[in-house]
């Protein structure tokens, strides 16, 4: 018999969330206030988040213990599968080893829940009443949604309208677990308002939906701000998956020589490549090649400035030190939702920065085609963005047939597309287009990055 | 640490379906010839089936091996998780112990997986090349499209089509693997065409889109029948999920007193209590009780007659001894499209005539209010037909709160309700409707049960 999936009993599930900041060759630039210049304090941010996380998000410690709370709520569908995709290999004739982790089975069918249930679990636990969050496709909006349900918190979820519109069923998915959910923009913010007065027809982007919620969480007393992306303490609860998936590789007896995952705003992949990232610093495989694969349409990391800018469209944010193609720019309305994001994780952009990691863009449609084929071979129909990951990693066992060397290929996959199946339609019937890369809009919002006052 | 889900090695994955028919304490009433009321032969059915199938449907082995090929794909998935549902019954106050038996993860979303590939292996191993089989939901649709994907057959699949219009995620999902799926009633075949002919705006029903799938087959030198529920060997094929449950609910250190599972033809169910039925025959826990939870829109336990009926609406099939509403019987438009059938299975039938097992009808709208529930304390969304066993489960939980009673109650979870969320919506906005049993159309369609030959 051969092994197909690895599970790990829920004794060896990680108790503790890995944090690379102290483990970094360079330390990681400051987050800037915009207003000052100078590093925020932890005082600047405890208007949007609970302490514990704020803490989190500076933590000197490389580990950091996962409350018992979060842990039982987590062992509902953790530790998640690792696969070896024998049919994929198969299909594609390759003599590399493919396996993938998968996050597809929690009940939101994505990653996201592993940092929601955190950051309901630390709001709820310092007394707040209520969060205000954005969601592009939904797969974030959902995830808090269940996260906030468990700890009895209200949420409410600013969705870009275009998704809003193509995708009520996640939005329905976020009313079953009691959320509220109103497009973006809205009447309910000043910065939905001020969108909508220039062009009442606004698809709204995920930069406006931020602004609104964090400007929601500011003018109510009982409400905090959530992110599901981008900021180091929601990374640090990603990495529960790498360290399950190292575990795993180890039942499996091999290691990864390549290590891929889709990126909007980094979390997914940067929890599951960190902990492998930490041993390769410690002097693990030297030759160890990861790979950030973004949307062609919005290609952050390959086409982006390093430079300070804002998290959100509005510039209510602090100032990130990060990939942004401009804090302005909204990305075509490819169907991967959740990697049309500006900004690339501080983290994820600093570890590309040092060479730590690669990147690569790609296009919809040689993306929804690997979406298939995968689908076909493996049986799962991946999620749009996760699909951005197959198509590397396709592409790289392919590589292994053209030059006969047996890499290990450990692919995020980091959601399936249940609920992207009118993508999947378009893609079957030939309806499915590319974007080019919007240069000139690009042009046009980096202009606008903020300047940092001495 | 409590465990909250039970996790299987794949070393303990079962290697053999369990079959009840020789462990029956009354033998099954054979099935008949509707020309000549004789027990049908092999022979009869091999037009519809390959060989290995047709001997399964009749084996006196109490265990048949699962060929490697067929355990290989099971376990891209298999075993799924068992889980206590310890925030399920905070929520109720319930000294009961609430298991469930997971099958959403399986890549279509449901148990239908366990038959449809091992259908697919051994019609592709007696060298067929095509297969027509019909589907309500969708649940067994997709299913077979990803098993004969997974085989390189060819796959027809009639929709019923008040559902291909209604879900059309349903429908890409099984073009994404491959399949061609068109709406029942069709210009496809006689049985489509003649209705058509009588009501052009004819929504379907099960029972005729099983009568074009046959038909299909029957015309078609190259193609075979395949059923996702109510014979023997499908039934059979499910017992894998019981098997793996028992293993579990030992891992948990607890037996059920109290099994519940939906039944629309009957495999899901059966699956899960077949073999713990086998214990209780074979002299183990004497008062198990097993209940069978079935649509009050479609009643076939607690409303249906004990008589020899077709399987299919035109009459093409041999004739079952089965609880039945009547081949004609069109259930009205509830959501759970898995529970529409006329008939039910003839073991779960044989089982109910026996006494070994209990059934309950529910109305939809408690369904979905249980539904909810389990989603708000458990994460996972249900599917609609999963949430009738999660309904009774849920009441025997509040009768133990009420008795003071410590019991161990397993549901049966078929799988997600992701394809479902309309319905959700229907729901949470306060639209659901329910249906009333229509005694008088059940009574109009039993008037035309076949009579069987002398």
């Amino acid at each position: 018999m051969e092994r197909t999936k690895f599970v790990l009993d829920q004794k060896q599930m990680p108790t503790r969330w890995y944090n690379i900041l102290p483990d970094l060759p360079q330390p990681l630039p400051p987050v800037l206030h915009p207003g000052t210049g100078k590093p925020v304090t932890p005082d600047d941010l405890k208007r949007l988040f609970p302490m514990a996380l704020i803490m989190q998000e500076f933590s000197p410690e490389s580990y950091i213990e996962i409350p018992e709370e979060i842990q039982a709520i987590y062992r509902m569908w953790r530790p998640t599968p690792l696969n070896r995709a024998y049919r994929l290999e198969k299909a594609l004739g390759t003599p590399a080893r493919i396996f993938y982790k998968y996050e597809g089975v929690s009940p939101a069918g994505s990653h996201k829940p592993n940092t929601a249930v955190a950051q309901a679990y630390y709001n709820k636990k310092e007394g707040v009443k209520r969060l205000a969050t954005e969601t592009g496709a939904g797969q974030w909006g959902s995830a808090l949604a269940m996260g906030c349900m468990m700890f009895g918190l209200e949420l409410k979820v600013y969705m870009v309208k275009v998704s809003y519109n193509q995708k009520p069923y996640r939005r329905i998915m976020m009313e079953t677990w009691g959320a509220k959910c109103v497009p973006s923009p809205s009447m309910d913010t000043q910065s939905g308002r001020a969108v909508l007065a220039k062009d009442p027809d606004s698809a709204g982007s995920l930069g406006l939906a931020i602004s609104e919620a964090v400007e929601d969480a500011v003018t109510h007393d009982d409400t905090h701000y959530s992110l599901g992306s981008v900021l180091n303490h929601v990374l640090l609860h990603q990495t529960i998956v790498g360290q399950e998936a190292m575990k795993q590789m180890e039942m499996a007896g091999h290691y990864p020589d390549i290590i891929v995952g889709c990126v909007g705003g980094g979390s997914n992949f940067a929890g599951v490549y960190l902990p492998f990232l930490r041993d390769k610093i410690k002097g693990g495989k030297k030759n160890l090649r990861i790979i950030a694969v973004e949307a062609q349409a919005c290609p952050h990391l390959t086409k982006g400035v390093y430079a300070y800018d804002f998290g959100d469209m509005a510039g209510l944010t602090p100032l990130l030190q990060m990939y942004t193609l401009g804090h302005t720019f909204v990305p075509p309305p490819v169907h991967a939702g959740g990697l049309r994001y500006h900004g690339m994780a501080p983290i994820v952009s600093h570890c590309y920065k040092l060479g730590l990691i690669e990147a690569k863009a790609e296009f919809q449609v040689p993306v929804f085609e690997a979406g298939v084929k995968f689908a076909r071979a493996e049986g799962i129909i991946p999620a749009p963005e996760s699909a951005h990951a197959i198509k590397v990693g396709i592409d790289e066992a392919l590589a292994c047939k053209e030059s006969g060397q047996t890499k290990n290929i450990l692919i995020a996959l980091s959601g399936h597309g249940h609920f992207d199946m009118s993508a999947y339609n378009e893609y079957l019937t030939g309806k499915l287009a590319d974007y080019a890369y919007p240069e000139e809009k690009v042009k046009e919002a980096q202009a606008s990055l903020p300047k940092v006052p001495a």
